[in-house]
């Protein structure tokens, strides 16, 4: 029987600029009811405390809902959609989400937070520090909050992964009937990030979540490469 | 700490068109390592098996690999995007997809599957049955594989909801710095099936999970009307 696990890290207090995220876990990590970290336990991360800590923070008019606006722009290489106040964007990793990924929300207010120069790197340092440490080794997944078309509704997904699969491809293995498979190239680090969003909710504030029971076979060098679609690919902007 | 445990049921055997998935879940559900199924409980059930009891099965020629492409289009109210053999539809639910959700994997040689006519009350039936043998209020959610725009690798998203929220709203709640949160509708049912396809595995062939832990706020009468956005609402079609 394959079973999971994903529960939030309670302790994480307020992240500021110039704080490693991946000592702030150890810490908070050294007194989980369900035991110290695993090898190959999965970190979920949002995105707002590693764009903290990694002071991607920006000032802003707090007065001016749209004062953000021109970052927005600033962040973004493409503009995808425009409708009214909502603006649909690629930003410089790649990412097609609203507003470059900028929000205000569980932030001080008069500031912005941007996201992460390279995610993928705020992962590894995450999972360095972590195996320095503890001496485990385990999947970072830094995630954020997106929509997307044609579903209401938005879900985590990752953006930054480490030592963690972004997609498996099950090309070419068999269906329960022997019929070998067509397309089956499963985006893991996706259902991760959502998996552990149930647990850590909006409003609550909780920034780490962690999820035990991921298939082994996923523990690998990986990045976001997996994930982002190239334009040419692409059949929506 | 908020927890959330999800695992595979086992001894699902092949279905067959008539047989009725909640008995068979109920039955299988009798040897669960885990316990019987509590109140709160989420059961995923992956769309082909629903597609098979409800026998929207439909012969194909199985030498010719585009057989099925003119039941993709009379499946389809909308053709959103077109390029060599990949057709993205719009389905009579609402959904949008490649291939008005058809597929031929895990599904007989010379058959296709077309998806429930209805998968909201497919999973309202499973929901009934549970309930009536086993005096438990689950949510059961009918799960499917979709890709998506911008993003590689797919997901698995819910196709049908019964007794569980498809989207939470969290608008008009704070933040955990007391700031008033803009825009987090939550689509929770998307998350939950990512989660329960994590221990379900595409190859192996394993139709049902079930999920504990998600927040007992969720649990009340839902329908996918809350995840299918209308056209009019919609930039990318």
């Amino acid at each position: 029987m394959a079973r999971l696990m994903a529960w939030s890290v309670e302790g994480i207090g307020e992240i500021t600029p110039g704080m490693q995220i991946g000592d702030v876990i150890v810490e908070a990590c050294g007194a989980e009811p369900n035991g110290p970290l695993r090898d190959n336990d999965v970190l979920v991360v949002t995105q707002k405390i590693v764009s903290k800590a990694e002071n991607r923070l920006v000032a802003i008019d707090a007065d001016d809902p749209l004062s953000h606006k021109q970052l927005v722009e600033d962040e973004a290489v493409r503009i995808v959609r425009r409708r009214g106040d909502l603006i649909i964007t690629e930003t410089k990793h790649g990412f097609v989400c609203a507003n470059s990924g900028i929000d205000l929300s569980n932030v001080e207010r008069g500031y912005a937070a941007l996201l992460p120069l390279d995610s993928d790197r705020s992962a590894r340092r995450i999972r360095d520090i972590v195996k320095a440490k503890l001496g485990v080794n385990v999947g970072v997944i830094i995630s954020d909050t997106f929509g997307r078309p044609w579903r209401k509704g938005l879900t985590d997904v990752a953006i930054g992964v480490a030592g963690i699969a972004a997609v498996v491809d099950l090309r070419g293995t068999e269906d329960a009937l022997g019929r070998v498979m067509q397309v089956t190239e499963v985006c893991v680090a996706d259902e991760l990030a959502s998996a552990a969003e149930l647990v850590m909710g909006k409003s609550e504030g909780i920034p780490v979540a962690i999820v035990r029971g991921a298939d082994p076979s996923w523990f690998r060098d990986a990045s976001m490469s997996e994930i982002v679609r190239p334009p040419s690919e692409d059949l929506f902007r």
